[in-house]
């Protein structure tokens, strides 16, 4: 189930670590400092800080200063070898991240030296303090956000808007039900709909803390916060009576969980999975597909920019959107730990752990 | 999970049971012999022939003597009272069937007296010797196909149809993939899909006669037959270096059988359930869903004729499409057995058992 990045992703990874980018005889003027791992390992401590060279810039070429990039729960996965897709070895870890134009190419015309720019595909290589890429492998991001917004605006609150928006027409007054809804993407998905005018019904998984998260989530535009077991014990019924029956589930959980999402969907309701955080598969009985005419789909960001690679309207229109809602304080980025560059090991090490706030490695 | 029959269905129904039509103090001139339950009932003893006035015929009206009505087992459930959805009690049972028009009023301009007509929705109450029912409530069918052709082309064949002509856009050469490939709506989508150069995979289970059974849907234009455990053991990969892998699968079955369609389906493929024969919920793994792009989408026939109830140039374009078949021999009728009307005891016992041949009672 794991694919080689293929296509730019890959030649492009290369292309950064070793310097081929142009004649071998060519030497490199610029070195940056990257988070290389050599083979597919669990042990994080084989991820080390490397020197690398890269290759010079090209008519085509856009030379960027690392800036910002986190930790995300997928980068880890991918140097495990578990993802679905995984780049040529060896390779610099990170998917996400900000970074600054320093330099470009003669032939470059969507970003100029100062631009913010984030990458449009998985593989970029981010845990780096420069990098050399081509222009189409970039997009920019204004410079009137925080470096933590611009950091995460490219993978969890992408998913969360492309769900809310390719799915279902949601209207104002529309109720969408998600599970995992302290996930990155959840709290994303209550902000967004907020902004929308959609209520959010958001199931947790019950724990300790569980009032203090009821009112974070609640804080950031959740209309209800419910327990599995509330949920379970009680029903949505009494939600119900106020809000009308969602036709969009959000599910990054799977297992019982999922099964509560799909037995509360309304009549033709899709259920949207993102994640299988139970590692347990979804039950679906007939019923609900065949005299419900509920629907299951799956979205994966990483398609989604492959699937636009060539209409890129598409990706500005969406971060556009971000952009404003981070602008006016409708879309927070997570509740993030900033960590620099240097202390990696410290944020490699905290990113499988379970309950741990996501660390963004500041170069 | 159960919905009683709304609309034109419920009150058609009391109508014709109880002629209800027009004044009360109008005198019925014709009666009929029908199979009526008066309770939701597991006794199939219950379900009893009753004389029944016919209301009087109005301008949009149609009398129509009933020819042959099959037993299936949908019509089953819904007198146990199982069903999604339920009539009105008392009620006269069976939903599909052919009939021949013998009078009709004076406002009605799509059937005439000898038009063969079968009825548009469910809850028609076709096991009866004459109806009384609105023009608007019955559509024609050619008569020079077989009497069990036309009794039977409005559920089974219909649902194979549909299924191949929605969810995805198949073209010669692409392959479906189905388990219950035996069933009715299994053995109408081999032959419609033969008749459109679609090749099939049919997954069956293991059962004693298997070869004689392979041998039957091979004779019908299945491309491929395989029991379940042959693909547990030995997968699909033989079958893959012949023909591409299947971007649509049909599921009557449920359970381990529907996992098999879903881990043999293509990239982007659909998986759509029409049926859960094995009583058990398909298990869904959310990568299946994300990084397969797979979709899961439910399919009922009921539900699809009432969506088109004004766009009657829908099922009337499908008929005909299927009626074509039929004459040209490509869509066989299933094996049925013909049960003359007063015998009907025997084919309502029989429908209920595993492994009994359809009975169409013949009035």
């Amino acid at each position: 189930m794991t694919r080689r990045l293929m296509g730019v992703g890959r030649r492009f990874l290369e292309l950064k670590v070793f310097g081929r980018w142009g004649s071998r005889s060519q030497r490199s003027v610029h070195h940056c400092s990257a988070l290389v791992y050599r083979e597919h390992t669990h042990n994080i401590s084989n991820v080390r800080m490397e020197q690398l060279p890269l290759p010079v810039l090209r008519d085509n070429g856009v030379r960027v200063k690392m800036l910002a990039a986190p930790v995300n729960p997928a980068d880890i996965n991918m140097i495990q070898g578990t993802y679905a897709i995984l780049c040529a070895l060896p390779a610099v870890g990170g998917n996400e991240g900000v970074g600054e134009v320093l330099e470009v190419g003669d032939g470059v015309e969507t970003v100029r030296p100062g631009d913010w720019v984030v990458p449009v595909d998985a593989g970029f290589g981010t845990w780096r303090t420069e990098a050399v890429c081509e222009e189409d492998d970039l997009i920019t991001v204004p410079k009137d956000i925080s470096l933590l917004g611009a950091a995460t605006i490219a993978v969890n609150p992408c998913t969360a808007y492309r769900m809310l928006q390719d799915f279902h027409t949601l209207t104002p007054g529309s109720t969408v039900i998600q599970n995992g809804a302290n996930s990155a993407v959840g709290q994303s998905v209550i902000q967004i709909a907020r902004a929308m005018g959609i209520r959010t019904i958001n199931i947790i998984r019950d724990r300790p803390n569980c009032g203090e998260l009821v009112k974070e989530l609640r804080d950031l535009g959740a209309d209800y916060v419910i327990t599995e077991d509330e949920v379970m014990s009680s029903g949505l019924q009494s939600i119900f009576q106020e809000v009308p029956k969602p036709k969009l589930g959000l599910n990054c959980v799977g297992g019982v969980s999922g099964g509560l999402l799909l037995s509360n969907l309304d009549y033709g309701g899709t259920l949207v999975t993102y994640g299988g955080m139970a590692k347990k598969p979804l039950q679906i009985p007939a019923k609900s597909l065949i005299f419900r005419n509920v629907s299951l789909r799956g979205f994966w960001m990483t398609q989604w920019k492959r699937d636009h690679r060539r209409d890129k309207a598409a990706l500005r229109s969406m971060l556009d959107s971000l952009c404003d809602l981070v602008r006016s304080g409708r879309l927070s980025p997570p509740n993030c730990l900033q960590t620099p560059f240097p202390q990696y090991t410290l944020a490699l090490e905290a990113a499988p752990q379970p309950h741990q706030r996501k660390h963004v490695l500041v170069m």
